[in-house]
């Protein structure tokens, strides 16, 4: 059944209200071998965009070709409220084309410093409020890699303003941003068509 | 990186070249206790609705005022569809506020009832090859309370006709559903806000 029609297993000690606690941004990791990471953020994305939400995506993808069907529709979507007002804008960001506030071409320059480059950016946007709803996709790897600092990324986040929701997807998050965050959910691989030999579709993988 | 992206581990002695297996239609299931079943699976069929893939929703909850984002941005998606011909068609049939194609008033009758209600029609258009892409949502709960039969279930998707893709979602699958399934995610619950006594809130859960 919804998950929002459950009780919350206990009344925190924190000195908010209930309506307090209900405004508080949301740090969401979706991580595991498992398939649903990625589009169960963009689902996420879909319910705040209907509610207004300013959604901007970052892509930590290295190639420029990879596309998949969310992007088409989310740009249609802020489409949709530009011309119509429905709905958040939405802002869709790829570092395998490269960044659309870098100069540089995504696939001829450094992969490390193309996601640091990335990660500033959001870094910049946290604090300056821009969005509402921020899915950091792909975000774990350049995490793993070393490439951007786990414990700078921890700061950033528990110290953003106001409420700013983020959603980070990807493999093997690491713990400094499990701990960070209030929603860990683990995608578990129990069975793949991959298994069975079976290459990825049209409309299913992308 | 994308799943998409990987190679099978295997090829498998099945008599099929690549191509048709590229072309079999997909059972997916995404259980567990954790967030993101519905969601994915609405993310997915965002991919399959920008393929242009007929989709239709089965939400088998028993409340009529639940009511998810999703279900205002499909809709919107299907009149895209419809006047402008972009993606796919879109239908969104809901238990709690009675099936569209039934008399009856979901909040008034036996959810039982209405619940086998709903698979029966499910089945008529899987035999008619009505729709591409199907997500029926919260539908292991009927199952699992007996409401209907999961035999009868798996028979159904291990011989429907033509390429007609299966999302189901909800906790405990039963086992007699996970074996016809080519695809299972296990969503489980690392961490969650209503752990530290937070509700669900707007954009995120609805």
């Amino acid at each position: 059944m919804p998950q929002g029609q459950l009780d919350p297993d206990q009344v925190p000690d924190d000195g908010l209200t209930t309506r307090q606690r209900r405004m508080l941004p949301v740090t969401a990791v979706h991580t595991g071998k498992g398939k649903g990471k990625s589009t169960s953020a963009f689902g996420t994305a879909l319910r705040a965009w209907n509610q207004g939400m300013n959604i901007a995506v970052f892509q930590f993808v290295k190639s420029a070709k990879w596309k998949i069907g969310e992007e088409e529709v989310f740009l249609r979507l802020g489409e949709l409220h530009d011309a119509e007002g429905l709905g958040g804008a939405v802002e869709w960001h790829k570092m395998g084309s490269g960044w659309s506030w870098s100069r540089k071409k995504g696939d001829e320059s450094d992969h490390a410093a193309d996601a640091v480059d990335g990660w500033e950016e959001i870094k910049r946007r946290l604090a300056a409020e821009q969005h509402d709803f921020y899915v950091l996709d792909e975000f774990t790897y350049p995490l793993k890699w070393g490439w951007i600092d786990v414990e700078d990324v921890a700061e950033t986040l528990r110290s953003r303003p106001g409420r700013q929701h983020v959603f980070i997807t990807g493999r093997d998050a690491p713990e400094g941003l499990i701990e960070v965050a209030d929603l860990v959910t683990e995608m578990s691989l129990v069975k793949h068509p991959m298994q069975a030999g079976r290459k990825g579709q049209k409309g299913i993988e992308w």
